[in-house]
């Protein structure tokens, strides 16, 4: 279908244009408004994201990182990482909109509005010129109509003198140049009148046909380039959140590969690193002859059991003592399941 | 690497696996809170993007809805109602991360707690045992020690009654009797502590290489379970976003189809069809010869105009005029560019 012409359909809607251009220009300052809102929203959710991952990194304390030893505690720090890139996706998006659309939208809604007023300044001042040569028109058919009259009555009153036998030829004569004069005046007012609507014709003829049609069309034009920056900014919304959404897949691959990294004997065996004390379980108890020695020497009782009380309590490998000696690890407490005193 | 097994390497770190295991349930407690909090944020985040896309929303006014006749406004409208969608994704992801992780995992931590509880109810049962079994052994051998030194006291009795010559051969017959008597005694001792001491031995080393063993081992299994349910959970969480990115992407697709769909020319036209009066531009305006009609008659002057006047305000068509008494367009106001009066 063939667009119909602003200029030829609309040569009467002026004002309505005036009315759908401004409308134009506010829906450019709403959308605007509605991506800046966007932008918080998105910069409020990365804060947030962010704030999350933050609270739950591991704090600088010796309990905390030798928690970071099992593979569990190492994963989720790096889920937690991996959300905070996430995060950082949702303030590109952020970034994007101002940039790609705040901006650009800002900067064209001035040149629109620029433009617009310059194309109804060029209207109205058709319009005023068209307003004047109107009343030209009208001032010199006025004059045209007065002349006529005057004409009218001038010869009336010569028809009038002439019909009257008591009026001197003199007078007669007096009112046949006056009215001469006043038939001629009226054909200068004709002619210039007839002049005057010719070139009023005329003027009218171009201003609804060349010079209106033409201002129309640079509305028009302009309208039209309003709407195709619309649909520009609208595809640029959706791009925007595209080129984010492959990175996000990234982080979503990381997370999972973090997930997949836990590995529950090595963080059974980690448990072995950190608690083991190196000590073996106690072994046999002797038995403690005590009516045997006592017919050689009281001494030997007291010299047994303390013999005995050294191999209940644990054996400590030479080696284990060492490391023990040297490492933060504690002796195993006095605790029921250590040794048996 | 052969995993090291907790019930060879941390015999004595019962009250360590006790901290280790409560450690490892309050790590899923956190977890848990803190899936809680992602879903929180991504509820919050869906509703003010649900509120954004509702503010911008046409109104049920009549105006708004001429404005949805526009493409650039169906588009807008489009993009809004996919943000919509966008935001039930993120919805669909605060669902599932609280019924794929955070219910599963609450009841999860139920189980383990009742398990870990039983585990250790029977490991400070082994060792209350072990106790007991040491008490007893403590109070055989000092029984066997105190009988040792009655039988001792007795034949050294004996002895000195023996190499007394004023002591009468009853007296003497009746400490070697008691001797004999109390070395029976100490020998029923010492057997009973013996036997006592080779239970114990028995049971220490059941207790040491089978029965602590076996009850650490439960521990680990369960440990191991606990930090695969973390890989689990880890990878749901991950999973749970990623599930939700086609339909973003569906969404981002539809948007970019609205955006695609909007039509300058079309909306150009639009704009023709809201304000199209239906009327023409004013023609020639007609020549008014007052001095020919004059000399006729005076009426012939204002029936002149008056008809001259309504061809100068506006030519409406008839089917024109039809349209305008029946549809709710508003005839052309007086405005400079109607027509000139």
């Amino acid at each position: 279908m063939e667009t119909m012409s602003w200029g030829a359909e609309l040569w009467d809607q002026f004002d309505s244009l005036e009315k759908h251009t401004q409308w134009g220009i506010e829906f450019l300052d709403r959308y605007t408004k509605f991506i800046k809102e966007r932008c918080e929203i998105e910069v409020n959710y990365a804060k947030q994201i962010r704030n999350l991952s933050k609270k739950y990194q591991p704090k600088k304390s010796l309990r905390e990182e030798e928690e970071s030893k099992y593979t569990s505690c190492r994963a989720f720090l790096a889920t937690l990482n991996e959300l905070t890139d996430y995060a950082g996706q949702h303030e590109v998006i952020a970034e994007n909109l101002t940039a790609k659309i705040v901006s650009e939208l800002g900067r064209y809604i001035q040149d629109l509005k620029a433009e617009r007023k310059s194309h109804f300044h060029d209207g109205r001042k058709a319009q005023q010129h068209m307003e004047n040569a109107w009343k030209q028109l009208e001032s010199s058919k006025r004059r045209f109509e007065r002349d006529c009259r005057e004409a009218d009555r001038a010869r009336q009153h010569f028809e009038k003198m002439d019909a009257d036998i008591n009026v001197t030829k003199a007078d007669v004569e007096k009112a046949r140049l006056q009215a001469q004069m006043r038939a001629q005046i009226a054909e200068d007012s004709k002619s210039e009148y007839s002049s005057c609507l010719e070139n009023f014709n005329q003027e009218q003829n171009q201003h609804y046909h060349t010079l209106l049609p033409l201002i129309f069309q640079r509305i028009q034009e302009m309208e039209e380039r309003r709407v195709e920056q619309v649909g520009v900014c609208m595809k640029t919304f959706a791009e925007v959140e595209r080129q984010v959404l492959p990175i996000v897949g990234t982080c979503l691959d990381e997370m999972s590969r973090a997930a997949e990294s836990i590995q529950p004997k090595a963080d059974s065996q980690q448990v072995v690193e950190c608690y083991k004390s190196g000590f073996e379980p106690p072994g046999d108890v002797e038995f403690e002859d005590y009516g045997l020695k006592r017919t050689a020497s009281d001494s030997n009782l007291s010299h047994t059991r303390s013999r005995s009380k050294s191999k209940l309590w644990p054996f400590i490998k030479r080696n284990r003592l060492m490391s023990l000696l040297t490492s933060p690890r504690q002796p195993p407490s006095p605790t029921l399941f250590t040794a048996i005193p």
